[in-house]
């Protein structure tokens, strides 16, 4: 059995008699007016109420009384894929008033189907030759309208900083200017030349985009051309074609997960689907080796809770596969890499765009501020002390601040 | 230029700043501090601000302010595909704060990518020979649990009560019991029985389902066994997974568009994708023959204008695509047809499973009771009169009442 838990709002229902209607209606369709005989057949494929946990507080005001319910679903119900599940636990459902998915606990049977990330936290970090100090991503100031050359020189600034992964826009698509191969090139030429001064390995994620039957061939021609990373926006294509790409030998670089549209599932308390399950649990099985969330730190907020849940859903022990590196995103300085480190641990990407380019010594500096930071709160001194010692991370504290835990 | 309209809520906002805000951000990136050399090559990428329609009452409660903002980004930005579209105006933006993408006017460079339903209104009509009344489809009453006998016996109960399309569960997923191509040829030779008896056409639709790869394969061996239509789940694989199969010549049979998860997406007002766009538009122009989306009238509710509002979306004139058939769906009953006629016009497909299944009479009496009550009302004699004169009408509106429009 998988089991899905929802919290459902209404503010008269009888909340056990519609969990017992989700469990029957989800999958067998009727049940109390079957013939006997017909149950014994059919009971295998039934749906459980395993929790109701009502929250009914007496004079309740409107849309405030709510339960928290948890359904099991047979897996003979359904194909081993995330369309199937989601389809039976929240396809019809989710249409049913006001009723939020919040979890799914898939059957380890249900899990096997699914190898995971190829790289995970580990892997990327094999890659990387960083064995445990927190990474540092950045991100294009802008990329559109610009041509090979520009794309070059914002590559080369943000890789001299020391970044260890640098991203390309989710918005950036094939276009006559830096079309993907020769973008690829581009870049991978601008990452080497970096290597040469920093010393340091770095990973280019390229936009994987295009007809859903092209991603694979696209994502060939990326991998062929020298991406080591492909950035996939994956609630765009469904989370199925992220499966497919994870579990293809042939793409054998790591996959960052965007969380584009993911504003259109997760932030309303009635309908939709957490973060945690969203961008977190389910890129993870889906095989995504990082996964980017709006950070509880910028302008783009998630709360705090949620982010360390989905943080949590990414790397726990609970499930089988690797651990997906967390990547809260948006609203990132130097300034706070004390708190980010503190909430997220080491095991975190530090992904800035903004707090990199908008250095007032140019994006180069900003990423020695940003590793400056890192280095600082890893070896125990203080931000202030490092900024003494650090005149780019000096400059930057100075214009964006510092934010202790 | 293709346009999206949001509708933003926010208690203190300049909705004008946020609208220039949000035409650079998803575009350019930044436009007042770049040089005049750059903002000239960058121009033909600068999103603009169409309209900003502002509700600010005063004194407004928190909550109640909001602005309708329209931004038209240029065609040059991404590639002719819905992906690229939607992560575009909403990928980022999704999650800033409260709000909804309302609609998408794609440029006419852009719809020209997308021939859209293979068949629509006019097609389906021809394949069965039903040139102007309004359609009746059904629905299994369940199918999990089910073997070839058991399913054949119920779509063959349905198919004698004169429906026009029958369609598989959305839920029912590749399976030892009935497996797709055993079950097609099992559920097409009912249908052909049936037409025997009933002398009229009727097209079942097969839930194609599986890995995004094999979506092509699948919907082949549909085909190849019969299978006259395809049912598919979109929002779980996303709408391009459904414009390569309208778009594929192979794929010669209707496409029927599910909503599974919409409900994920539509009912908030402040987060998501408004339905007329995302079950209307956005079906259409990615080439649903017909779309379902859930009727004012059941227990699924969505309001009786937002529902007009998607059937405009796949019907009304201002696509290059052809008119997608509307389904509003759960609910329905005989008694409730003068008034879904009312409200959709002779171009609409009644779509019923209990109204059908839970005709005393059964399943065959369901359907007749359906087709009497369509006859009545397009000649013009009224519900209660045709009821004297058919068992099976009369029996259903004892049941189920009448609600006249």
């Amino acid at each position: 059995m998988s089991t899905a838990t929802y919290r459902l709002y209404d503010d008269k229902a009888d909340f056990r008699k519609k969990a017992e209607g989700i469990a029957v209606g989800l999958t067998v369709g009727s049940w109390t007016e079957l013939p006997e005989v017909a149950k014994q057949k059919m009971e295998k494929h039934l749906g459980q109420v395993v929790s109701v946990e009502a929250h009914e507080p007496e004079n309740a005001a409107p849309g405030e009384r709510y339960a928290d319910i948890t359904i099991a679903y047979p897996d003979a119900n359904f194909s081993r894929d995330i369309p199937a599940l989601l389809v039976t636990v929240f396809g019809k459902l989710s249409m049913d008033g006001q009723i939020k998915l919040l979890d799914l606990q898939p059957s380890a049977a249900f899990l096997q189907a699914f190898p995971g990330p190829k790289y995970g936290i580990a892997g990327v970090r094999e890659r990387l030759d960083v064995p445990d100090r927190p990474l540092l991503m950045s991100i294009f100031k802008s990329v559109i309208g610009y041509d090979l050359d520009g794309l070059r020189e914002q590559f080369l600034q943000q890789a001299l900083g020391g970044v260890d992964l640098i991203k390309d826009d989710e918005i950036l698509f094939e276009n006559p200017l830096t079309p993907l191969e020769r973008r690829v090139e581009t870049c991978i030429g601008a990452a080497r030349e970096a290597e040469r001064t920093t010393g340091q390995k770095l990973i280019y994620f390229a936009n994987l985009t295009g007809p859903t039957s092209q991603l694979r061939a696209n994502a060939r021609r990326a991998i062929d051309a020298g991406a080591n990373g492909l950035l996939f926006n994956v609630l765009a294509y469904g989370y199925d074609a992220l499966a497919e790409l994870a579990a293809d030998a042939s793409i054998d670089v790591p996959i960052a997960a965007h969380p584009a549209m993911a504003g259109a599932f997760y932030p309303s308390a009635f309908h939709g689907i957490a973060a945690p399950l969203l961008l977190g649990k389910l890129m993870r099985v889906a095989g995504a080796d990082l996964s980017l969330f709006p950070s509880p730190y910028g302008s783009v907020v998630m709360p705090k809770a949620e982010n360390l849940a989905v943080q949590d859903a990414l790397v726990n022990g609970k499930l089988p596969q690797a651990a997906s590196f967390p990547v809260p995103s948006a609203g990132i300085h130097p300034g706070l890499v004390p708190l980010i480190l503190h909430d997220f641990g080491q095991d975190v990407v530090v992904n800035a765009g903004g707090g990199v380019h908008g250095h007032p010594l140019g994006a180069a500096a900003g990423g020695r501020a940003f590793r400056q930071a890192i280095d600082a709160v890893i070896s125990g001194t203080g931000l202030e002390q490092a900024a003494a010692r650090h005149e780019e991370l000096r400059i930057a504290t100075e214009r964006w601040g510092i934010r202790q835990p």
